[in-house]
């Protein structure tokens, strides 16, 4: 019957679209590929959430539509309320939670802490907690939670290890990536409230008018997910941009230009956040180009921004070849500036004193600073912790500089309380995280990379949250709640800094990292006429006695930078934590260790111990192959081979230079080295990542 | 005084130079490189030897010249006597030793027996064994104890890893290299009496009378050592080198050729050993493109030969593309000719039925050729052993075939027994070791190869030598006495060939190689339109059932070859040994294996168990350092470092390929691949020593 072909094919083929439907709705995750680009936002089963007349609030805002319209599309469970009461503005983003088994009550003093509120219960239903019996009050740790993104205007990420810039500077203000509101969701669902969109290496370009207009439709979507806008910018704008004379904060032309500025500014976002400055650092310029100091340029931007609200976050990441131990040179250089910056300057301060090293003393100027708000800047991007390769939960490191106790104001004044107003009457409270987030499919560059980002988020939310919680809340909601995985994927999270600390740079070694691109080993770094500041052998200074960097009173006396007792814990070698000790100390090689073994052995079996330890987080996670998918199975243990084969890597490079030093043998029961530290001299990476 | 200078200059010189001697004196070893040059004939303290009244012998011949310079040089002991005794004979190269406090006598049929026993006192002196109440009868377990060099005429060695070939054809007959007369007394020192000097892929020219008169000056500098000369023959000569219209052996004109080129030869060399044939095997010309057989081929010579009592090695490794499995071939080639050939050819067979892999069983022609004299050729070459850079002690693998029992003329027709007359009155007994030889300093590339050579050598002597034995001596003679030393690599040597068989191809995996190179794993190799007996799937078979080369009755019925029991033994899945059953057997993934595992699991046992032995490899290497010389010690401690990296490489690169059809997870507690199988596919090895 060749006549009928056709209407059967068509049939046919209509009976096939209904069998498609039918498989796509019994297997609807199936569909998606699993490429870590939804976070942790897998809210369970993709199904709808709770009907319309479920959803009770008042007014029409922005914010609460977004609220309303995730409980429509994932809440699962009883009816909720939203509801905004003044009396609670003094929780600032925070919120109350009450809830029954017939409804959830979110009140908030702002339509913001209600969206906060939503989230949480979402993050609950999620995490399979009780959702019936809720009475929770919740205030943000910090008023500003801020990312700092390290992109450049042409698309590259200073330090990214995820692709390109999310910011599709070309396509803007005309063509919106859907992205752009995804990353507001994403940021909004762990609280953090602010952006900084472009690098702190700052092109002047930032603040042209074409340029302003693009950020402006950013701060229009980010505007209702509670998230302001900041920029990055060069204190030689005036000149470069404006064609003035020169970029003196002095300079009256100079003023007006920046207050030009900012009225273009806050004209066309008028929540503007304000400005985040890197200033005679590394090459930048910045007032002391003109003899001005830090403050004199802090003050005249602040000047300018104070009319709109707006704030100026100074950073005091800076240091200059000199012969003083760079380690000392943000306190020596800020402690006379105390009291001099005005009420919206907030000094943005490295946890450490050098540079996002795997483990570095918190920096001393925590505390020192009294009369000016002070905040501190974590690098959520692997930069110096094996880039998007390898798994480091940076939970733990962020922890131990908020815990630090600087001893400031007496005992008890740790890092956190510092800085979170708590100890002080602080005019702003901030915390920053430079960014981690590209346009790779998965954001990160590596779906555990995507755990740094969320514990960012929660720590500048709460950071009396434990490390174990947060990987506890990002493990099941970014995988599954069976304890079959949850329990040891939490277990190689917690202890992954340490390890990562034990196979690169144990016991207080610091940046001995490969020039440039800080990725692999490079102790033996040393390029004749250098600056010796960024050579490794500056900050190891092996020799046949022993290692490390005396920073004692007989050494460059950093210890006297810190409050007491910490000048003396630190600056006596007994009494010196063991995992800062060649951070402070020049140590014999043949030192009793606090074990019994000679600080040489303790070398090698820390090094060992942390290649022994990436080897288990293999073995970790090759068992929980049945508890995730494929793709994301596959992705994560390709990721760890990589940490595998880099952790014998530093190993070998690190114990077969310094033994050249030490003259001692590896210990016997140590598995041997399998490079020859000639070859690994050879290395020279050529890394895409590397910008 | 400035006039006085010059001759203050030359006092002080002078005074310097005393100083030298003196030094040169007290310290005499330390002057000299520790390159492995010296090989295993490290004499004692490198004083001088007895003096000449205590040398007591009689007549003078060039070889009894050579046993009494050695002992002048080297004996510290007691005076020795060196007697020939016709009544002697019987022990053929062989002799007696008979010692007391005053004198060693050594006596012996012939010279170069005596050559023989002044080596087996100074080897006795050297590992410090008792010289003074010695009884002892050695007599050869075989005649004709003989390297094949497979080196070319142009100076490159197939499969040699040590450098360009020793003979520099280039130089000769003119220019003499002192490598040729330490290459002789090496061999001496361990009773090897006969060398092919080139490659089996033989070309025409080394029949070239420029040639031959090359080889004359070798076969002169070898003759007082005892050693015989034997060339590698192309079966084209005649046409391409004579010019003749064919190499017919049935052929007149071609008889006649040979029958000339052997007068020639042995006008030159009047104690020519004779030829060894690689015929109609691999490309290469023989009597089948005539229509003529093996025995055809191998008479015509023989034939030319025997006047001068010359004999024809002729090489049973034969194997064509067909759709026969590669295994039985040269069985089923020669089996139908056995009584046809001449009383002066011997069929010179690889130990295994496939080519030298890390395990085969025996080949089947052993025992079966019945009516024809038979030889084993081993490998000392490690082309499938990991080249040089691999510490793979081969004695345990020479043993291995040697002791295989035969069952041919009933129990206990091992293959030694078979091939060395003690069970059938052979014509001629021989064992042929494939060279490891180059021009490097150390000659085989690396220290621990040497013990290979040295291990063939006493093998070939007397093949009832343990492999303990064997290391024991070659490690004193080569390091120390002290047993802090010996006993710990012995015990590495013994097991490092089980060591990598595990970590290259377990439980009777073979050919899993990377294509042309032989060096690294590729089981994946199958290039499409190549010929199938050269790719590593044709070996394996590895399918989602299983993994193995069935060669029971139910598959290609190699296991029919074997006299019983053997053919049922490997034939029955059950009652195969395991460590050959995926030579015999294509077996599940899921099947049982004795110790419970399943295959699956047992290869990722064996596999990982490889790794682990280089490992602890490394770990006894490097606790050696105090009692050897820093040069060799990091010799050898670099290559254990190559072969631990390429032992990783071939566990994952096999674990991983075969996982994909298994699609069993590899057993939680082994450590994890660190590659990926698509990365490991790309590798393209660029080996300088591949030739």
């Amino acid at each position: 019957m060749p006549n009928n072909n056709s209407t059967n094919f068509k049939y046919s083929a209509m009976q096939n679209y209904r069998v498609y439907i039918i498989i796509f709705l019994l297997f609807p995750l199936s569909f998606f590929a699993e490429d870590g680009s939804q976070l942790w936002l897998r809210f369970p089963n993709v199904k709808n959430g709770i009907s319309a007349d479920k959803i009770i609030s008042k007014g029409k805002n922005p914010t609460l539509e977004i609220a309303k319209k995730e409980l429509a599309t994932y809440w699962q469970g009883q009816a909720v309320e939203l509801r905004t009461d003044k009396s609670l503005k003094y929780l600032k983003d925070g919120y109350t939670i009450k809830s029954s088994l017939e409804k959830v009550i979110i009140s908030a003093g702002k339509e913001s802490g209600l969206l906060y509120g939503v989230y949480h219960i979402l993050r609950l239903q999620q995490t399979k907690s009780d959702v019936n019996h809720l009475n929770i009050t919740e205030k943000p740790s910090y008023d500003v939670r801020i990312l700092n993104h390290w992109d450049n205007l042409d698309g590259s990420v200073e330090r990214g290890y995820a692709g390109k810039s999310l910011w599709k500077w070309e396509d803007l203000p005309n063509t919106i990536s859907p992205r752009y509101e995804e990353y507001a969701r994403a940021n909004a669902s762990i609280g953090i409230n602010s952006v900084v969109l472009n690098n702190v290496n700052a092109s002047p370009n930032m603040l042209r008018t074409d340029y302003l207009q693009k950020v402006k439709v950013l701060a229009d979507l980010f505007r209702p997910y509670g998230i302001k806008v900041y920029l990055s910018v060069n204190f030689s704008s005036p000149k470069v941009l404006g064609g003035l004379e020169n970029s003196d904060p002095l300079n009256k032309n100079v003023q007006n230009w920046w207050k030009d500025k900012a009225s273009e500014v806050y004209k066309l976002i008028p929540d503007f956040g304000g400005f985040l400055v890197k200033a005679n650092s590394e090459g930048q310029p910045g007032p002391q180009d003109y003899g001005r100091t830090h403050a004199d340029g802090a003050n005249m931007m602040a000047d300018v921004l104070k009319p709109f609200g707006g704030i100026v976050m100074w950073r005091a990441f800076v240091y200059s070849p000199s012969k003083e131990d760079r380690a000392k040179q943000a306190y020596l250089e800020f402690l006379p500036l105390d009291g001099k910056f005005r009420d919206n300057v907030i000094v943005q301060i490295k946890n450490g004193p050098i540079d996002f090293q795997p483990r570095e003393p918190f920096n001393p100027l925590f505390g020192a600073l009294k009369k000016t708000s002070e905040m501190a800047e974590f690098q959520i991007t692997q930069e110096y912790l094996g880039f998007s390769n390898h798994l480091v939960f940076l939970a733990p490191l962020f922890k131990e500089t908020l815990e630090s106790d600087t001893y400031a104001d007496g005992k008890g004044s740790t890092v956190a309380k510092i800085t979170d107003g708590s100890v002080r009457n602080n005019n702003i409270t901030a915390l920053a995280g430079v960014a981690n987030i590209g346009e790779d499919a998965n954001w990160t560059g590596s779906i555990f990379a995507q755990a740094n980002w969320y514990a960012f988020g929660r720590l500048a939310w709460n950071h009396e949250l434990s490390s174990e919680q947060i990987a506890d809340e990002w493990i099941k909601m970014t995988f599954t709640d069976n304890q079959k995985l949850v329990n040891p994927v939490k277990e190689m999270m917690l202890s992954s800094r340490e390890t990562a600390v034990d196979y690169m740079m144990p016991l207080g070694l610091h940046h001995i990292f490969a020039f440039d691109h800080h990725y692999g080993p490079e102790p033996w770094g040393n390029i004749p006429g250098g600056r010796p500041d960024w050579m490794p052998v500056y900050y190891h200074k092996a020799d046949e006695n022993g290692v490390g960097f005396d920073r004692t009173k007989s050494g460059s006396d950093a210890v006297s930078q810190y409050f007491h007792p910490l000048n003396t814990t630190f600056g006596n070698i007994e009494t010196c934590p063991e995992n800062l000790l060649l951070w402070f100390h020049h140590v014999p090689w043949n030192y009793k260790m606090k074990d019994g073994k000679t600080l040489w052995e303790e070398l090698c079996f820390k090094y060992d111990s942390g290649v022994k330890n990436v080897r288990e987080y293999q073995k970790i996670w090759d068992t929980m192959e049945p508890y995730v998918d494929t793709e994301r199975f596959k992705h994560v243990q390709s990721k760890l081979k990589i940490q595998s084969k880099d952790a014998v890597w530093w190993k070998d490079a690190c114990l077969l230079y310094f033994q050249t030093f030490s003259k001692m043998p590896i210990p016997y029961d140590i598995e041997r080295p399998v490079h020859e530290l000639d070859d690994l001299k050879k290395i020279k990476l050529d890394l895409k990542h590397h910008n």
